[in-house]
């Protein structure tokens, strides 16, 4: 039997109906860089879905370069970003921020979460002397790089503090389905629409061959953006491909549903595993769970299945951190928990 | 009846081979980032067929972000980039060249090729003086900007001024396809790897949802390449998206059969415009063509057909860029002739 | 006797009173960075002779860095420069201006001069598509980099047009003195600030040290430009040692007295050439000439006296590049002339 | 009576010797751009001293400038600066660093120095994964930004870690000549150019109007240097303004002189300061102390000298930041210290 991966939500390609979109238009003549009627269409049905009839929808292909174009946008040269120590763009994405000439300034906290404390404390270091850098943009992801999702009353006080320190917020929503569709976060899409000046919808890792809806907000960042996707090079020849997946996905409740699955099946492992006596570092709410495990258990899980050890932390036992996706199966939470009890 | 279009290569999906094989392998588990099988096995086929075993392959998403990646890659801050005038780098990428740091010395030719004379006039004004930017790396697209095909004379006279003048040699493969298989050029997948420092096979332009190849053959430019392929945002988690697409296209001779329709129809085109006393203002080669019609025409045809205006070159009469492409057929040919033949 | 040399405006020090004052205060305890009481002043001096009251005056270290930082600072990413093909910044910056991600379109002229007619062909050009840059900023250096003084008349042409074209207007004053001492022009200090946006006045080609002025005068361009010399490395901790040369240039006459010294020395030079039987490529305007003398007499001059040879243009003549600086004596211009009175 | 001020080493101009050589030259013609014989006989007058007689000296103007162009200079893209967390360039220098593409990894020590051990732990956590930056060059101040010289042992230890670990050692010296001649370090100039890759001996911080020497022992980052000076606008066209200060501080023993000047002024305030019952946060080794003072005592002191208060620890007490000089009289320190004891 082949091994089975919990590593990562995009191992797969695309959900049946998106796969289906692009082979039903395949043969249509479409217009070039993302102005054809498709992407005019999904970028319509996002901004009904999330409440803002005014934003601009940008078609972009992967979440680094999302945020590379749209930070690198809103600053000017000596502006920083005040990012969680953990957060993607601070330490996966090798230095795409800083390349484009803007400092990250890490705040630390255990579930890659930012607070209105944390900012204002490098804003109290940042006193408005030209030798240091100016902050000027919150950088956030939703679900957090561990797995946690915000609740309506974190990013409202976030969204309070940028505003009384005329910071910009800016979302990273590679997983902003599964965040939005955590038990007991009351958040809509309209919040993250109504809270941040601009934010991204994660489509790769939600079921889509590729492809992430940029979503401005604030007028005042609007101005000249196809340029910058243009020069970044993010303007795809064949834009539609993107914007016919978004067409799909939010034609009806695909994108949610799709969340919602993976949120299920993470929860289900969660369960389970808490059920054969291991432990999470944190508690499940959306796709990523962090299972702390015996050293021996997961030398045998290893055999059939694959998932990132993210650090031995006594001598015993390690965490592991395992994402579930759109495509997995209960059969497939089911057999790893199977054997997780024969090894418990 | 719709509009038809001749404005580009871009307007369609993919050929029913490659989108077959995105669905055949939909529920597959691939490791991320281009690690996956398929981009392997697509790297070994191109290695293969352009007769470079020790090349480095890598997958990116378009054409603008391999150029950029690639350059940049190539250079210290100081070096410059020698290109045509018309060459896309210059002309049409938002500055994308110049964003990473990069000037580019413009180089004046009526069919956006470039020659050792063009060359070595650039290196003549830069004399090895800090005050001027330092002349380093030749950009020539292949097919050029404006449709044409570098033989292999000319090709091979270029890399030796290269050589000699201690200059990489660069290749846009945009249309690399429609170039090596335009009549009458004796040029081989192999003299592309043997000249050339890199180059890169475009997908995109030939038939795939999007997706180029680019190949470093020099072992002086391949240190670390992956790292600025996700410091640039070019990394797809997905990247089997791309590798099973290049592996559908290298594993016969799709590739090339695509390309060799494309300009099948574009000679075709070519043809019966002059048979009914249009003319070119370039000799056809590839799958691009810029006839010169009667304004009178022109209004007629732009009811039923879309293509580029290019200028009016005088009060009677202006040029098209009209583009065929993988998935024009004959038919589609014969009806705007014949609507022009009703014009002329 | 050693060679004398009339390459540059820079070979020596500074002008006796400038270096007095460097003398003078030299063991005053100043604040650093710029913000002294001797730069204070220096800025209010040359805000009122050039009649801009509300300007922002920075004090940088060389002409390149000043380019840099405003250009940088002025323009979004996507943005653009035009320039005189024979600009500084084009040629003569070692790409400092693409350095920071900006393209420059050059704009060919014989005397390095821009015209409206030369801007608006760049804009015709790049008609608000974004997949070319977007100009935004008009570099002119006066005088010119070919020695050349803008007439008020042509400034005010520039000037509107770039106001009707939504262009900002920034002007090189390496050499700003000689072009406003330059004969026949009847452009005020005041003009300048007028009509610019942005401009610097030189101080390291004429008597000081080291040291430009930037001054800007569009409030739109003012905002927290100390982060970006900072940021740029063009921020001295000695910064008063700028400014009390600027306050010793512009406390009186200075500042103008040494330009149009510089203009008369360069007066007598070409007239006494033209009296020898030379002649000058372009008229003598401020310090730089360009006369065109027989090779014979170049190799003679060549044993006593240094300056630049552009080119052959034939086989018996050859053009040079001359300046004259504030140093410069009329003993020096009558020794070079006798010699060249020997060999004509 | 005027506030005297201790809050840095750059309020007053040059040391009579250096304005004296200034002077002296002022009417030589010389060559531009830092081509004259005076920079290149101080070029010789450093490798003599510090013992690299193949090492090659470019003088530049100040010391964020030095940084940024060396760092980016010896760094491709994607590569990373390891640095003490209170390091100027991650702290104090506007994001230059960052400005030119690159990151800055910092690592936290009480008195601004890097250990092994610190170096270690940050290449722990970047292992060869293209998702992350890739650590490449070791960035330290001797003196530190908070005043502690490094000892031979502790500088052998961090520069073997780099050799071990394929990483480049790089050394801001602004205060190169406070450090070396600090009490009890054994350290020679020779040790320096021996276990550095490039480090800079700074002028502005010793008595000079501006300027730094920046020292490239690794033949490997040699290469087009000059064209990188003049990319980032750090090429003076009057060069001989720095390398005649650099000559007349190298000649004889003046640069070390000077320093040790500031050193024993330190050391004699610090003495006061504790024998009047204060004491310090780090123990006095350079220019360059951290008094910790009653709260009443400073707001008396605040009413004739100025320094930086750094923060109140407690509700009583609060460091000071407090800096000696070249020119720093016995006398100052004295009325000071006569002051202080009247307040303790």
């Amino acid at each position: 039997m082949a091994m089975y991966s919990f590593q990562n939500d995009y191992s797969e390609g695309a959900h049946p109906d998106i796969l289906a979109a692009l082979q039903r238009c395949n043969l249509e003549q479409n217009i070039g860089y993302g102005l054809d009627d498709h992407s005019l269409r999904a970028a319509e049905l996002i901004k009904a879905r999330f409440g803002c009839a005014d934003a601009d929808v940008h078609f972009l292909m992967g979440g680094t370069q999302v945020n590379q174009t749209a930070i690198a946008a809103f600053l000017r040269p000596h502006q920083a970003v005040i990012s969680a120590a953990d957060g993607h763009i601070y330490v996966h994405e090798a230095g795409a921020i800083e390349a484009t000439g803007h400092k990250i300034l890490p705040v630390s906290s255990p579930d890659a979460k930012l607070t209105p404390a944390g900012i204002e404390a490098v804003l109290a270091e940042h006193g408005g002397d030209e030798h240091m850098v100016q902050p000027r943009l919150v950088y956030l992801s939703n679900a957090t790089d561990m797995g946690a999702a915000y609740t309506l009353g974190e990013l409202e006080a976030i969204a309070a503090c940028c505003r009384q320190n005329s910071l910009l917020l800016y979302l990273d929503g590679a997983r902003l389905g599964q965040a939005l569709m955590a038990d007991g976060v009351e958040m809509q899409p309209e919040d993250i629409a109504r809270l941040c000046d601009a934010f991204y919808i994660g489509g790769t890792k939600n079921g889509m061959l590729l492809g992430e809806a940029l979503v401005i907000v604030n007028d005042a960042l609007k101005a000249d953006f196809r340029y910058l996707i243009k020069q970044r090079g993010a303007m795809m020849a064949k834009g539609f491909v993107v914007g016919l997946q978004f067409e799909a996905a939010f034609a009806g409740t695909l994108y949610f549903d799709l969340a919602a699955h993976a949120n299920a099946m993470a929860a289900r492992l969660a369960e389970g595993i808490e059920n054969h006596g291991g432990r999470l570092l944190l508690p499940q709410q959306t796709n990523m769970i962090y299972p702390v495990l015996p050293l021996t258990a997961i030398a045998e899980l290893e055999k059939k299945f694959r998932f990132y050890v993210r650090g031995f932390r006594d001598g015993k036992t390690a965490s592991l951190r395992m994402v579930t996706s759109w495509v997995t199966s209960k059969e497939k939470i089911d057999t790893f928990l199977e054997r997780l009890g024969q090894l418990m």
